[in-house]
């Protein structure tokens, strides 16, 4: 468990990824979650409110993090490189000791429908305040929105290729090449 | 009621259409569209499982006339053109007659939290039918995936552009405004 670190919240989160690939996401519950991290269901709901927080209590953070690179980059990027910007942000964060996490949390989530409208949900959110981001920036419509939609396309698609089981470029390297795709295939519209 | 033709489908339609206005989404009853439309709720139920599938029951026959096109598009198309066909193929569904319903289907999907899942749920399946039609026409990964998700971008943003209450232009110019926009910004990646 290493890898967690010796944080609570990390425990829980360890021994619920391990409980969702043992046994399946759904037939895990909170006192299992508790039991397997070795601390109690009551100290669980003090970090997260369900086991389905697990997979997102990442989410807010992480459209923080890609809103702030997207206002901090400099006045003279595009709107595509500030989205840019936004994209790589989280390469730190999306490193090679979480990946195993990731690729576990995405194959619960692609299994289980109710996880993937959730996913659904944090993308269109996520799209919509990087297109507030640029409309900040002073980016008019429908610049900012098509920018923000390009640069969640691109996410999904990198993100993807990320926790494919034999890719081994980093997350900012295959968003990098993500982009440059989209270049080159938006250059022949 | 012209407009729906004198088919029952397009009668509870309308019928539902006006209640959804009047008096909102959740509080409309099957039947009181069947009532407003002076049909039966066993009718109603010949044509549609339940009141959100009235808002829901053209995503298949829209998917699959965009797959299609897709698919039938030239062999010398580049993938952006061939996505940019299936954008353009519901333009003709997409007509002046159908803006009404189609700004009131929009307020209310945007004013409910479960409608607003079921909507990204279908453009999320519309995104993975362009991406086989590509991958079917020979187009590699990561690009018809990127291509796809480009499509989706635009098609999100157009399709808001024409349903918003101030807009004239046609579907099929604002599609290949958005096109043109999504080309100019990623030229600049």
């Amino acid at each position: 468990m290493g890898r967690w670190g010796p944080d609570a919240a990390g425990r829980f989160r360890a021994a619920a990824m391990e409980l969702f690939g043992e046994i399946g996401y759904e037939q895990t519950t909170v006192a299992a979650i508790a039991e397997r991290a070795g601390l109690t269901a009551r100290t669980f709901f003090r970090y997260f409110t369900d086991k389905r927080e697990v997979l997102f209590s990442g989410s807010e953070r992480l459209q923080q993090l890609m809103a702030d690179a997207l206002a901090q980059a400099p006045a003279a990027a595009t709107p595509i490189e500030a989205v840019a910007a936004a994209l790589i942000a989280p390469a730190e964060f999306f490193n090679d000791e979480l990946r195993p996490f990731s690729r576990l949390r995405n194959s619960v989530i692609a299994a289980n429908a109710e996880l993937h409208e959730r996913e659904l949900i944090k993308l269109a959110r996520l799209s919509a305040a990087l297109a507030d981001a640029l409309r900040a920036r002073g980016v008019g419509e429908p610049d900012a929105s098509l920018a923000a939609e390009a640069g969640i396309a691109v996410f999904r698609v990198a993100f993807a290729q990320w926790v494919a089981e034999s890719e081994q470029r980093s997350y900012a390297e295959i968003v990098r090449g993500s982009l440059a795709r989209l270049k080159a295939l938006a250059a022949t519209a």
